[in-house]
């Protein structure tokens, strides 16, 4: 259990460590090291607090604790939801020197990490992600938002945590269409900027999928090297980082029309990043055969390669033309140059467009 | 109306200059060098739209605007009207090189700063402050901010704005009960920083109250050389940016117990810069003919010297018990050492503190 990995996400005075590793949230000392003044916060959902709550509590006992539990889903990470986080720190006097501790997947880590953004203009807080998606991408970075109705992710901030813990033992409990959709996002790393973590996974997809721990912890550290690396070199998406919404502009229009419903984020990926591959083999950038080794990584990860036949090429254009992507009213697309290679491309003729949609 | 001052806030990537002088909202050449897309978003309030708002719409013929003009008052300074905001950069699809221009008071620059911070995670904003307050204090910084019902300006971002635009002929139409509040935070800066401007507003507090053109001028170019200082060496306010809040914890705790309603920000401080001044002569840092000094000067101002007979100190003690400058439990009063010099301190003995109160 004291065995784990550190990598570092190199951002000046805002830099930070991930600590990946087995077992990682019952080391009090590492929650201790991160924690400065006495009163912390943990958010978590109704999903995650019955089953690693008091066990992150229990390392918790030197300190003032509070707990806010929010409902679980995509559909509550709205203001409303978030204004109940500032309502407990406000009740129970929560000062500039609190702490937000992050416990649970990708919703409660934006959350949480907004919530500490805001709070008096800025408090620290430190993410223990819960679930595969989030401890390979949304936990890394410090991309922090709500949804707003007529948006994903529209009402935000950039803003770093203390540190993020990775215990990967927490998968243990991860509902396997969860774990799945997780995959996404490690296929994802593999197709904009590491060829041969893509071939790994090629390889490797059975021992994934029976999550056995070292390939695991090998594709965790992997994503997480991956995402480190383009937010070192752009905090705040001007350009390289946008390659990491491959298939998200897409898996977004997807997500709005079914109201954060139905789909999961990594399945709303999955068939957007078919669809940029798609994209990418009309512009003649990528082969047929490459497209088919997406396609197939992904068949064999569970996750869909389709769009829902009911949403048409007029509803993906309205629903994209809203995403934060879009710059002066032309929408924008990362796209591949080969497996490994992304690029944001923003030169997309119109007829190839509604071809692929 | 071509001859301005400038001034700069020091801070790195996030330096950007202050223009102060008259007329200054006519001169389209320099709202276009601070507007960098072709989407612009004026906020403005229902007083100060009709009297500014179509002269700075005529200057932005070449951009696509739009306009969202809030209620006017601390009181709607709230998540909800910030929503309003959001509402219409989304609804009109406004991507992220877009600019938002705060037209108005502290309110209206907070709100808007706030909401540039966090419009898919940070847009630009430039500031055109219409009250004296926020000429010489609230635009100039960066903190932006909305009030939540358990406090104020609880929920915010430190996020600079690309420039603020001090155009002095918009003071023309300040009523006077509002130009006397202002005149408070000039005051502050004195008795903060700069014993000389104290001395300086002293022997022309008559001509500033007449509004003379080049008192005011050179009261405003104080105010804010003094505040670039301090933000330039303390932007998030680890430290001597407290001094700042010199009266603001007492003054706070007025507005709060009157809901925003019947006291004016800068009435509100300066009984507190009163009430931090007792405190500092308790202590015995400075002498009671400084106290008198600055009750003298505050009367020639027009302002309230004494706190609400209706809050006890216990009310007082509550309020205060939830204001940013808490830490650990422990209240934080800014002191004066001297006229021109303030101190942060928490060693305060409660009987002393009660006895001021």
């Amino acid at each position: 259990m004291e065995k784990y990995s550190t990598l570092f996400v190199e951002l000046g005075d805002r830099s930070y460590p991930i600590f990946i590793g087995d077992g990682l949230m019952q080391l009090s000392k590492l929650l201790a090291s991160h924690i400065h003044g006495q009163q912390v916060l943990v958010v978590t959902n109704e999903t995650v607090a019955p089953l690693y709550l008091e066990a992150l509590l229990d390392n918790l006992s030197a300190y003032s604790v509070e707990t806010v539990i929010l409902p679980d889903g995509e559909m509550y990470k709205n203001i409303e939801e978030l204004n109940t986080i500032f309502n407990v720190l406000l009740t129970k006097k929560y000062n500039r020197t609190a702490t937000l501790v992050a416990l649970g997947g990708g919703v409660v880590g934006d959350m949480t990490g907004f919530a500490a953004a805001c709070y008096q203009r800025g408090v620290n807080f430190l993410q223990i992600p819960t679930t595969l998606l989030a401890q390979v991408d949304s936990s890394v970075g410090g991309k922090t938002a709500v949804n707003h109705r007529l948006g994903k992710n529209m009402i935000g901030a950039f803003y770093q945590p203390q540190c993020v813990i990775v215990d990967t033992s927490l998968l243990d409990t991860l509902p396997d269409r969860q774990f799945k959709a997780g995959l996404a996002e490690v296929v994802k790393y593999g197709l904009i900027s590491d060829p041969d973590f893509f071939d790994w996974m090629e390889k490797n997809i059975t021992k994934l999928l029976e999550r056995d721990p070292a390939a695991l912890c090998f594709a965790i550290e992997k994503s997480c090297a991956n995402k480190a690396k383009i937010v070192a070199r752009d905090e705040r998406e001007n350009d390289v980082r946008a390659t990491l919404n491959l298939g998200h502009t897409f898996g977004h229009a997807i997500e709005t029309f079914y109201s954060y419903q139905g789909w999961l984020h990594g399945e709303a990926v999955a068939v957007g990043m078919v669809m940029a591959a798609e994209l990418s083999k009309h512009m003649g950038w990528i082969q047929k055969t490459d497209v088919s080794r997406i396609k197939e990584l992904l068949v064999l990860c569970g996750l869909p390669i389709s769009p829902p036949k009911e949403m048409s090429s007029q509803v993906f254009l309205e629903l994209m033309s809203v995403d934060k992507k879009v710059l002066d009213g032309t929408l924008r697309f990362v796209l591949l140059q080969s497996i490994g290679k992304a690029i944001v491309t923003s030169d997309i003729k119109q007829d190839i467009l509604l071809k692929v949609m």
